[in-house]
């Protein structure tokens, strides 16, 4: 394989090879079934019990009963919302944002369906989350709030603490979930601290596998099962359990939170650095967000005038990866929900790319992303229809 | 770790060697989401595809896009059972059997909750289905008939095409579920020869990993998504691909047919043969469902007034792995439903052990087994409150 410059990093990462190897003996040597009344099998349960302490203390769960592990994000989000809405029964309102990871808006669409109504939450011009607004609009029908930790295409983070106080104190039978999917691994997740319902995570977000997800439910609530089955999982999600999927979470889980202030150090300065080469060097680059608090991992450039995925196809060229908007909408050509939201104009809405970075990220990759980006750009430039306007924009910005 | 026998592969296998071969690649090196633009992670998709055709090929699937990759046999059933119940929404009246796995059998409890009329499917005393009451039973209302194909207990098999015939002669518009997860790897399966509409498996059945199984669906027919999100899997199962996982099922399933002979001739002959030392050995050893066609690699032997928990605990100290009824149930003391359903007699039903072999079970390991489960049994004899009906049984057996 060639070189690869992975800075795609929301859509999914790396396996840590740590991660990988305490994942290993669950596949040809300690194999039974957790369920199994010989210790062969049972003995394979402490290792679950074990990656359940893990990734309670990753998000600050106070039991690690408060967690149960799925077979995705999606999966985590869908069990929390339809389960929230199922004991919220006589309540039929809901609030999230006009920024959720499509996966979780394709839920709140299919409620609206059902005769739910929902509200959604406008973000301003730096993808910041209009938290106040949250006071005039939660009402005795609110059933749920669905907010999320970070936004996978920008980065900003939510002030997800404030949300829940906001929430508590306007109705405390208002259930809050937070889809933190984004913020795993890139800054400090305290469950407790911000009193969050019930909080969806996925490893393969981490340096865990693809195929395991967690969810957070606060003590207390019972939620039904999406699924029927079994007695997994204390019932919430049956099914014999992904052991080496579930070990994986849990390591990664534990290295994630070590990794902690690398990423807002270490990885934070390679990601400003990219940032501040490539507005340098490209006229037609303004980076989204920029005011906002942001996960350190996260760039979301709008280069203006020009095709989004006409820069893709030209990085990957390169070796560079990258995306505009999240994997689960790539393919469409609809532009990104996220940046409409926040009001970014149509002459850079098509040429908004996101970069994302990891602990895998290194110095030399940022140099080199930053010595073949800008020339893309340039060469990309020749191509765009709006060839007035770029040079109008030049001139502006006195390249 | 000691010397472990293991034979309770109908509760889970050990991943092949080469399955997990072809899984590790996926890990930590192409690690991208299938669904980025870029090709290091488009690529990826190839692998699902293939792995798509494998499990195509093994179900007896007439193209691989009736595949779906799921968490697992739980999540199958429930897709497809649901989901037809969905598309099939004026239909109350749903038909399975008695013995069905537990797992399926709480997901009809749930919908006769909700308004559904279930009819339970009797089996004759051998544990085969009555498979002709179906044409009594099947009205204008029936939604859907749900059947295994093989029992995970007792190992009969279930006449499926034939089922499928009265069906579908009695009322085209009912769905045809089949729970195929015992059936897979033990013998060969066509969904397309037998008319099936729906088969969920379970890759760990069949020495793939946990945490990923599969769902046919024949051509036509559109389940809706239990979980809702993005675009994967045709929208039927969304979330990031477990690629890992699928390309593990997908070589597992592979390797399971070329197996298929080998669990027909070597791995029954096997099993034949710790039946026969058992009976010959044990005065009080019974042989279920003798009479009956069943897997290869399947044994229920009943020990008549003694306990099934305490001959497992005494097996597994000498490292021989079995069990009493599904893991899924294990910890109860409830007696098997499905040795019930037989009309096993209450002497019997608590001493019921599974002995499930696979194709890594040997010809010593058998031997072993029969040197070492007759004298646990004797021992276990001797602590029966029985003792007067085991010396009448013993005499009766010309012990």
């Amino acid at each position: 394989m060639e070189k690869i410059i992975y800075l795609d990093n929301n859509a999914t990462t790396k396996v840590d090879e740590r991660v990988l190897e305490k994942m290993l003996p669950f596949y040809c040597e300690q194999y039974g079934n957790p369920s199994s009344m010989h210790s062969f099998g049972g003995n394979v349960s402490k290792y679950l019990a074990h990656a359940r302490e893990q990734v309670a203390d990753f998000v600050g769960a106070q039991n690690p009963y408060e967690i149960t592990f799925t077979g995705c994000g999606t999966e985590s989000a869908n069990i929390a919302i339809r389960g929230a809405l199922e004991i919220n029964k006589t309540r039929k309102h809901i609030i999230t944002t006009k920024v959720e990871h499509p996966c979780v808006m394709n839920t709140y669409k299919w409620l609206e369906k059902r005769g739910y109504k929902v509200t959604y939450l406008d973000v301003n011009s730096e993808g910041e989350l209009l938290v106040d607004e949250l006071k005039d609009v939660i009402t005795d029908d609110t059933a749920l709030v669905s907010i999320m930790w970070a936004n996978n295409e920008t980065g900003v983070v939510f002030p997800v603490e404030k949300a829940a106080k906001i929430i508590k104190d306007k109705n405390p039978k208002t259930f809050f979930y937070v889809d933190g999917v984004q913020a795993s691994g890139k800054i400090p997740m305290d469950v407790s601290k911000a009193n969050i319902d019930m909080l969806g995570i996925s490893g393969h977000k981490f340096h865990a596998p693809k195929g395991v997800g967690a969810l957070y439910v606060k003590r207390g609530i019972l939620l039904p099962p999406l699924i029927l089955g079994g007695h997994q999982e204390r019932g919430l999600r049956p099914g014999t359990e992904n052991v080496s999927g579930i070990v994986g979470i849990g390591e990664a889980a534990q290295l994630a939170k070590s990794y902690l202030e690398d990423e807002g150090t270490r990885v934070k300065a390679l990601r400003d650095e990219l940032e501040r080469g490539i507005v340098k060097k490209v006229f037609n680059a303004k980076i989204n967000s920029t005011k906002a608090q942001r996960v350190p991992n996260t760039s979301n450039i709008s280069f203006e005038y020009i095709e989004g995925e006409l820069m893709l196809l030209h990085f990957a060229d390169a070796g560079i990866c990258a995306s505009s908007g999240s994997a689960c909408t790539s393919g469409s050509l609809e532009p990104s929900h996220v940046l409409k939201a926040m009001g970014v104009p149509f002459t850079c809405l098509h040429g908004s790319i996101r970069f994302s970075l990891s602990r895998f990220t290194t110095k030399e990759e940022i140099d080199y992303a930053l010595s073949v980006i800008p020339p893309i750009i340039e060469k990309i430039n020749g191509y765009s229809p709006y060839q007035k306007e770029l040079k109008e924009l030049k001139e502006l910005r006195n390249f």
